[in-house]
């Protein structure tokens, strides 16, 4: 089996919670069936939004530090739970010399393998105005809408006053009301792409098709390590 | 802040776990206030108890290859949250470049400090053979009961019939029996000494005073790294 390099810290939280999500997805019976993974926890990278606003450091020498820090250790291929940080992929890319599966192209393709026509993306207002995912969505022909206006303010509230605040009494129902509005134009999923996401989700009861980039990445890095996906 | 390497695998959703409680044991507000963490999840790594029963390889070679790795990629010290593999500690130890934080000592000092006159050890049948505990808790003058028997029994099958198997509804009423007697015969607390245990108490709501060694490591690792611990 290949060995994962987990390229983290973005935050921690979410480094913890992708890792998790690698094992859980693993068919094994026992530890020694397990995949090896490296783990980074890079808690020196620069904030990721601020820097593409213009208002922090540039995170990529610090990530390129954690990539070459996990080949050198024995990591096969790469991988980043953190959706922000794939829009300095293409300044670092040129520079690693072991793969790095790519979270928001694979999940475009995964939205693609599974005949979605037109998705929506839930995300931070950051991970939005990258244009990540609308690029890679509309490369394989995809169609995406966003939250607008007050459709954007209130899925905004639901991750910073909601699941960044640790409020699990947030009132959600706005935020679903939007999930409702997005369904009624057309929206035949979510794309749940920055990671406070699922705990949104799974936190306030929202109902509806979601797809998780984190989990879309998982099990991605479990078949390109050699192993079984477990479906649960 | 020094760096954390966390030699695991042992199992791994064991060592999602002690990453995790060093992360939610951290006073930060962001990201790159957190601790910097190593994590090979070494699955090469072979069974323990097999080893200790005579009964397949030892863990030793690829304990001691995780531990260089770790420490070539820049970790200032190592921890294991694997109870069993810290019986193979003196046969590596000496090999070491830099310190590792010893759970099972951490601990015994943990209950000395709190004051602790008798403890009772919750743990599988393995770690229990080892005598690592005992001994530590020995050494700081704290007096160990532990699962005798059908006591013992009991024990194991709500390791193994409950949590390994995933068994939510498995019926702990005789564990929590066995506590009852522990408390009869004098222990003020009870050592959480394999990784199973602290996932019994919360599955089952099993009641007591209790010491999880997973808890005091991380705790401990958050200040040995120069940051300050959340008490939550």
């Amino acid at each position: 089996m290949k060995t994962i390099g987990i390229i983290g810290g973005m935050g921690p939280m979410a480094t913890v919670d992708l890792m998790q999500k690698i094992i859980l997805a693993t068919d094994a019976q026992e530890d020694q069936e397990h995949i090896p993974i490296l783990v980074d926890n890079n808690t020196r990278i620069p904030d990721r939004t601020a820097a593409i606003l213009g208002a922090g450091p540039s995170p990529v020498p610090e990530l390129l530090k954690s990539a070459q820090r996990l080949t050198a250790a024995g990591a096969d291929f790469l991988i980043m739970g953190c959706n922000t940080a794939h829009y300095f992929l293409p300044e670092f890319e040129p520079e690693l010399t072991v793969p790095l599966l790519n979270m928001v192209t694979l999940t475009a393709e995964y939205c693609q393998a599974q005949g979605l026509k037109k998705v929506a993306l839930l995300a931070s207002a950051g991970t939005c105005r990258t244009g990540l995912y609308q690029k890679a969505l509309a490369a394989v022909g995809v169609a995406v809408l966003q939250p607008e206006g007050a459709q954007e303010q209130a899925i905004h509230g639901m991750i910073y006053d909601g699941v960044k605040a640790g409020n699990p009494h947030y009132d959600a129902a706005p935020a679903q009301q939007v999930l409702r509005e997005l369904q009624a134009q057309g929206a035949e999923a979510f794309v749940l792409g920055c990671t406070e996401m699922p705990v949104a989700v799974a936190m306030y009861h929202l109902q509806g098709h979601f797809i998780d980039a984190t989990q879309v990445l998982a099990e991605a890095s479990v078949r390109y390590a050699g192993a079984k996906v477990k479906h649960v």
